[in-house]
């Protein structure tokens, strides 16, 4: 599949099959494209829980009260390093988000070409996320990801800012 | 492509073919799979210098003094404005990094799938970019990306962490 027809079917999915869950094949290959995503100076600060029990999404889900979020047979906890992310020397620039997100996007680009529904998840209570999951200081929740099999197949139309708007030609 | 493949296919292109251009196709092909990324909610807040005239990376060179770097054919300035970038509530996280990366990916991985070269370069002075190119203070450059054909189309062995070090089910 193009990345612009992998783009187009990628959407913030908000309805899971509730019972159906997540073939081990298609985990292992999910986490192994977020495994090759490229990080600053390759320095790859970053972990990911991986909740599949209820026990661990019960956890959880205080930290973002939905009830579509309750559905996904697996959550993606992804976080940043901070004693492991590059920082650039001029500035002191922490590349941890940066980092993250180029390996999240990889989550849920592998996802939806296997046929899985991702949302990238930020209005969460990360305090809540540290805490319920014993995360020390310098890890950083990042994103939530929940992960399973939409409800709905079929991405909604996508809206988007024109090209014209978001680049010059110099 | 699978994404898999395309992943390992991506790699740092840091030698390019001087005098072999883009194809105006091909830059509106990964131009479009940037513009169709997703951000918080959806506020796109990004902006995309793409830089084809002698004069424009003229500009650009002084702020990442690498030979290599004066071989692409076009570099595209990635940037996050800051007025636009959507910040959590409960901890004022501001998600510009975040959303900035994922469209700077999708760019990379784009050019990976038409058989173009890119390198994500952040080791740069964003000061001096920022002056060069009249950015305004919430406008803030994240990401310099060369892009051109690689002199060798042959990507590098993977060097990256195991599964078992980075993921952690429960």
């Amino acid at each position: 599949m193009s990345l612009k027809s992998l783009s187009l079917l990628r959407y913030s999915v908000r309805a899971y099959k509730k019972d159906v869950s997540v073939e081990d094949s298609k985990l292992t290959y999910t986490l192994e494209c977020v495994r090759l995503a490229p990080s600053a100076v390759n320095f790859q600060p970053w972990k990911f829980l991986v909740l599949k029990s209820d026990e661990a999404k019960e956890k959880a889900y205080p930290c973002y009260d939905r009830p579509w979020f309750r559905e996904a047979p697996v959550i993606i906890i992804c976080c940043a390093d901070h004693s492991q992310s590059w920082k650039r020397r001029s500035d002191g620039k922490d590349h941890a988000d940066v980092d993250v997100a180029i390996a999240t996007e990889h989550l849920c680009l592998a996802a939806a070409e296997q046929g899985l529904g991702t949302c990238w998840v930020c209005n969460f209570d990360a305090e809540g996320i540290r805490r319920a999951f014993d995360l020390p200081e310098h890890v950083e929740p990042v994103a939530l990801v929940p992960l399973g099999y939409p409800v709905d197949d079929n991405a909604p139309v996508k809206t988007r800012k024109p090209l014209e708007e978001i680049t010059k030609e110099l």
